[in-house]
């Protein structure tokens, strides 16, 4: 008697520099992974190129006793419910050439989501954020956005769902470049610390630290690791700032927990207890247990919750 | 042939001062209603005596031809995943024996859920909200409460989903009764609009209008509505906060439309506008066409949603 076929998902996630497919199994393993470098999808050409070289990763991983029964695929902008995809100023991509031609190449429906809420659901099924039904997502680096999970489910709202970033935390605060003030992205970006940072030396007379960029934050953390005392001020500031805005999350939705990933976060064991404090002094007392976790996926977080919304999406999970 | 007898749907709202009931047709109309005064629900003979009002309400409205297809119950507090009842002030309620006495009178389950909640849901249903899928629900009287509904349906989260008079509009402001700083509450509330005015007048050295208590806020609307100016400059400040806070909840759900209800929403034609200029100034951009709209059912609201919510719950809806 054969042996019967595995069935296996595929978890793809776009980025500005590198789109990155991930073989993950039923129960959310990464059976493998590799990345290639994200070039143009838009014409019939490039897109073909594209959906092939996909294929080719996933079944490069994939052993003759695998099939692939879903595959998903995260993209770094607003996918609307009628998936299509706006606001994505990083990537040339044509989305529903796409979702054809990577449907065609692996004979299943693809189904595309923002990036943020991927690694939202990632973190939900094998991550920071397993157990909760109700979960927040936020990532820091480059910029601060996020994911908003109800009932297990991503909640794609008219698309914008989780745009924590822009949440008013300063009243008339810095200009952002949404075009509003005072957004939390201003404060807790990586731009952000390192604005508050020289701040901070402007205001103590020091010297600041070398920095390679505008957004260079690394650096300010080591300092503050080091026990700079301004760097231990930005930090503070950014905690604070970070901590309002959860509590303004916490009053809306009242999650079972919250999950920050993204490139800064390799830094959460600096800032999380002063976010926590500063959280705890601004929310409801009903929502001060919610814990606030680091993130534990990393890099994989997209592709994981990619390959699960496409799992949930095709009625298997 | 005998005729077949029509299913109706009970609402009923406990509030402070009254228990309301509603009998509701399938389609969300309300055949009828009534109030009685709320007296404590805890003992089992009370809450026999309670439920056989209710009953006897309800049935006082239907025919002989109709049957009791479901049964939902609204309370002022919150309302756990688990149906348990937690910090509710204002009402003496054993939940547990309310439902199950409840429940017995009427021969079908009883599902109970937070009044705000149910507003909104009866809004969704059959008020304002109709045709949004997410909806955020916002009660401006004595307190400032919500609701948050997404894909239609209620969300609890851990019990304390909608507290949406407790986000952080003023960082480091007006001490709130949850012992936090600068709470919606504290400035969109009937008690915060007079606080508004009575420091407005006090800036400029007018007298300020009558008032019968510090929550007495019909007489600032009223004398803003007739150009009084440092009313007017109140009630400037009352929408400004008010939009700020909306544009928060914004950037986290990103929600069809926003319905603004409670005693005060009786005066949105004068302060809705403001509140939508407030809005539109602090959003992100791709929320700034959510609509803002004034509730449109009253006191109905919460019979109708908690109707809705029991038919949910009982799989007919």
């Amino acid at each position: 008697m054969a042996s019967e076929k595995v069935p296996y998902l595929v978890g793809i996630d776009v980025g500005g520099t590198t789109v990155k497919v991930a073989l993950v199994t039923m129960d959310g393993d990464v059976a493998d992974f590799s990345a290639v470098r994200t070039e143009s999808m838009q014409t019939p050409g490039e897109l073909a190129s594209a959906a092939g070289k996909v294929r080719a990763m996933a079944e490069g991983f994939a052993g003759d006793d695998a099939y692939i029964a879903a595959v998903g695929l995260a993209l770094p902008g607003v996918v609307t419910p009628e998936d299509e995809l706006l606001l994505a100023p990083n990537v040339q991509v044509n989305l529903e050439g796409l979702v054809d031609a990577l449907a065609e190449a692996f004979g299943v429906p693809v189904y595309p989501m923002n990036d943020a809420n991927a690694a939202a659901l990632g973190e939900l099924w094998r991550g920071s954020g397993q157990g909760a039904r109700n979960l927040v997502f936020v990532t820091l680096g480059t910029g601060v956005g996020g994911g908003i999970v109800v009932d297990g489910k991503v909640v794609v709202g008219r698309g914008g769902t989780g745009e924590i970033g822009h949440l008013p935390v300063v009243p008339g605060g810095r200009l952002c470049g949404c075009g509003n003030r005072g957004c939390l992205e201003m404060y807790t970006s990586a731009r952000g610390l390192v604005h508050l940072y020289r701040d901070a030396c402007a205001r103590h007379g020091q010297v600041p630290v070398e920095l390679e960029h505008d957004a260079h934050s690394l650096p300010v953390f080591e300092a503050a690791r080091h026990g700079d005392d301004v760097a231990v001020e930005a930090l503070d500031e950014y905690a604070r700032y970070l901590g309002r805005a959860l509590a303004m999350v916490a009053c809306t939705l009242d999650p079972d927990a919250f999950v920050v990933g993204g490139g800064m976060s390799a830094a959460f064991d600096l800032f999380g207890p002063l976010v926590e404090d500063a959280y705890r002094d601004t929310v409801i007392r009903t929502c001060r247990d919610i814990p606030i976790r680091p993130a534990s996926l990393g890099n994989l977080a997209g592709m994981v919750g990619a390959a699960y919304h496409g799992a949930q999406r095709s009625g298997l999970l």
